[in-house]
């Protein structure tokens, strides 16, 4: 698997990863009736990196986008989401994506990451998280109406980006 | 003093208070030199609904905005950002706008508020939320950039709408 940045040509792959994940509600605050277009759009957006895990095979199974959390005193700070094909979850594609992630961001500079709103019910995605070096800093009660559970925390996850030290280094 | 809905004709008084705020760029997370067009696209964009307090010799005093914090499953939560003129800070103005505020989320059926990024060192402000309800319930460490304080937490603070019981009621 390798994973190099999105062009207009994986659009649709995007899409087939994208909009069940939408459709389920469960996991990302976004309006589950949006449109394909309004999707890609979000994902895909001028203000952010995108990029897409793809199979020796030639198959798209995973995408994320890496954007600055917020602007000006904050623009230090990076912010991901990541998405993973429904018939390719289990198989540490997630985590590959991270990491690729995580070394972007310090490759363009940014000295932290932030995720803003993780469902608290989506347990392998923090149990993921946390496994890579993300803490939970916040959690905001109840932010997330999920669609069978109803009501439940969403958590703010957040890690430094500073090197660790080189194995052997004091 | 009147909080009302924010017009165009508003623009320029909207600016004279926003643009200082954000060229000082020690509480909110933009960018200090975008323009007065993108600060006004900001302030008062079709995702917000944008107020002003106005004095009775017709003076604008101070400026909030109130949106919704997430989509899809987070559209209970808003989220709002207020400012105050600078001469006119210190008179309870932002008590007031925050307030409204929350009546008037609650009035549009939110069920939460929010503030995602308050900058640590912006102590009025941290006292005030607090005052008003707002439980700090995240901590982003060193996640905004103080042009004199260098690098400074932000807070997440956050206050349920749930209806206070009448008094006299059990």
């Amino acid at each position: 698997m390798i994973i190099r940045p999105a062009t207009p040509a994986d659009h649709a792959s995007i899409s087939r990863i994208v909009l069940p994940v939408i459709r389920a509600g469960e996991t990302y605050a976004l309006d589950r009736g949006m449109s394909e277009e309004a999707a890609l759009a979000y994902w895909c957006g001028a203000d952010r990196f995108t990029s897409v895990a793809q199979a020796h095979d030639g198959a798209i199974l995973g995408t994320y986008y890496l954007r600055q959390n917020q602007q000006g005193g904050g623009a230090h700070v990076a912010n991901c989401g990541y998405m993973t094909a429904p018939d390719a979850t289990g198989k540490g594609i997630a985590r590959t994506m991270c990491l690729h992630s995580l070394s972007e961001a310090r490759r363009r500079g940014f000295r932290a990451m932030q995720f803003n709103f993780v469902v608290s019910s989506n347990t392998r995605a923090v149990g993921l998280w946390k496994s890579l070096g993300f803490a939970e800093v916040g959690c905001l009660p109840l932010a997330f109406d999920h669609p069978l559970l109803g009501f439940v925390d969403a958590l703010v996850m957040f890690r430094t980006l500073e090197m660790e030290p080189a194995p052997g280094t004091a």
